[in-house]
């Protein structure tokens, strides 16, 4: 087991400079400032293909594409890294087509940070039959239900061909609830598969991707706790937190994240797996989180629910047949060219650009967001902000870092 | 019967001031230049909402939006003018609300100008239970069999409030092949209800909005000649060519052309309506026309057929699979930006962005198609930048002017 310490520092302690391990030079986090009323974090992750300015959002691009939405727009939303899913990659159009193409970064035309999940959760989400050991798990595609197999060796190898910034380890996805027994046992072996995976990848000697761990646990503090001190011990360059936002309640996932994030490493960026809601955000980076992806806003937008600061909208609403207004007054996103009727006449016309422009309109939503919380840490008043978008979406604030649960 | 003469003219030849029904200062017809070598015309139409550069070729907005392309990207084609289809928008979501949210223009974030058909062809071809008589048409709406009226008088009050820049007359649309008596009698009978439209257009004393005639009479010349003859002395400020491009070989809709076009004036617009094929285009234009609309380039894009100046591709096909060439080296489109294999994979893994992406570059091919025509007619050069692009393509010139057939 890897137990060297001190590869991947913030800027100013990166004394070391012989480790073999620390992260290529072209990647480095910068913790900037800490809020002083919360654990919220300003930072700054390079890579190699740019900087992600932290508290950050990051779009899901399944196939290599966030749906309906053209990269150019995406850029335009604000975005500065994008997630894209190394299972659904590697069924179409296949890890080596892509590479073929010039890799990821190429192949999207996207020329700024990609993080590439292991394929672990769909594995456990989407594909049939299942079966897994301690090797790995095979399953049938759930495309055409070819016979496929995912070890950490292979999530590795096809993170490396699809030349992703950010690979992340092969974990043991289970549902919740679940038996603590078999909570414990996906979580064990995802400690032990996470070390299979920094090893392929240390064999690799690549220079261009870093590879994250994933803490799991369940909604079991101490298993989370002991968990994280495995994954820290291992030395990785940054840690997720998957295994939450799936179906359990909110304050759960806050107080499971109060459990976790002190075992991790202030030096290294936090992701929070595939949450969430704009208050899950600011709830989470309150608790020291500094990166996000989910499907929600795209997924949301496709049917018709928008994103505004006094809430959510439903689109499909037939209060809003002549309403003259932008869905935001100061969005400047191509959605807010035009009057909420205009998008509902869209959306009941079954028209594509209704579920485009809304998609494009949501994900400029979050980024704006994130761009507020990084304006509201550095002046030290992120609470402040939190509770101003919370009282502006009707939404209580669902649990203070002291443990009192509000709503 | 209407028969001033003189009231839409060429601009130098604009005499008579004080004429009533001259079409408001703000639309203007400049014939600039017509081809050494064909009957090619190079033109500029003058709106309140901005000029269009004839030759020139409309995107259909069927519903207030090109199928997948937002208003921003459209602009981005190098599109000047797009149709919108008053039968669709006058039943969803009604020309009412239309008009509430502001009109066609703000409704759709298209500060150019905008043209509505009269209803008529949808009518014919869409809707169900369809009556004729001579007041008008009672239908059925193909979305909820409501059962629906349409005349002239209110084509006209529909587009009215739609509030585009050109407006069309109502014509009696039939299907070809048909009976001489069948398409004689729809033939006499559009040119009733032009005069009708025409006449309550002038009622309502509008000065944003001008009225097209559309010359029917299927494939026979002498009905087609006589058509435009009894329009041209109703003295439109412009006037179309309706019927074509229905299923009929080309070379009996260039012949069509050849018959009617020289009846039409010189110092007014000329619009074939719903072609076409690109050879279509260019073989139109070597024969007088102006205008152009057609949902081909979309309705093919999202059916994954793109153009090239190599003739058209097909993306699914598996030899585009890891083919890193974009369509078109020298295309500014956002499609461009990525592969032929990415694009195919856009289709195989059915992304919406595959549609989006075709449609959009295909839209673009259509306007630097438009615009290395008018290009070519100032430099007296068109017949030859015709031959270069059949040639491109593949397709034989289809019929010379002089009547002899090619391919």
């Amino acid at each position: 087991m890897q137990t060297e310490s001190g590869k991947w520092k913030v800027e100013s302690r990166l004394t070391k400079a012989s480790v073999c391990r620390s992260p290529p030079s072209a990647f480095r986090f910068d913790l900037k400032h800490t809020d002083a009323g919360s654990a919220a974090r300003r930072s700054t992750l390079h890579t190699p293909h740019g900087s992600v300015e932290m508290p950050a959002f990051m779009p899901v691009c399944t196939l290599g594409t966030v749906k309906g939405v053209d990269i150019g727009r995406l850029g335009e939303t604000g975005a500065q890294m994008v997630l894209s899913n190394t299972y659904h990659l590697a069924l179409r159009p296949g890890e080596e087509t892509v590479a073929a193409l010039g890799g990821l970064h190429k192949f999207m035309g996207w020329s700024d940070p990609i993080l590439t999940d292991s394929g672990g959760f769909q594995v456990f989400s989407l594909a049939q039959r299942t079966k897994i050991d301690e090797q790995g798990v095979t399953f049938r595609s759930h495309i055409d239900g070819t016979l496929l197999e995912l070890s950490p060796e292979r999530s590795v190898s096809i993170q490396a061909a699809l030349a992703s910034d950010i690979a992340m380890v092969l974990d043991h996805v289970i549902g919740l609830p679940n038996s603590p027994e078999a909570v414990a046992e996906a979580t064990w072996r995802s400690v032990r598969w996470a070390e299979r995976c920094l090893k392929a990848q240390m064999a690799s000697s690549r220079e261009d991707q870093i590879l994250l761990a994933i803490v799991q646990g369940g909604l079991d503090p101490d298993l989370r706790r002991q968990c994280a001190k495995a994954l820290v011990a291992l030395d990785f360059p940054g840690y997720a937190i998957g295994g939450l936002s799936v179906g359990e309640e909110p304050a759960d996932m806050y107080r499971t994240l109060e459990a976790t994030v002190p075992e991790l490493p202030v030096d290294r960026p936090r992701y929070l797996m595939g949450v969430g809601r704009p208050e899950d955000l600011l709830e989470s980076i309150a608790r020291g989180i500094d990166m996000f992806d989910c499907v929600m806003p795209t997924r949301n937008g496709r049917n018709a629910l928008v994103y505004t600061d006094q809430g959510p909208l439903r689109l499909r609403n037939a209060a809003h047949e002549v309403n003259n207004r932008p869905l935001e007054e100061n969005c400047p996103c191509p959605a807010c060219r035009h009057s909420r009727g205009y998008l509902r006449h869209l959306f009941q016309a079954k028209e594509m650009l209704g579920p485009i422009l809304a998609s494009i309109h949501n994900l400029t939503y979050y980024q704006r967001l994130m761009l507020g919380a990084r304006e509201a840490i550095v002046a030290d008043r992120f609470d402040e902000f939190r509770q101003e978008k919370l009282c502006g979406w009707g939404v209580g604030r669902m649990q203070s870092r002291s443990g009192t649960q509000g709503k």
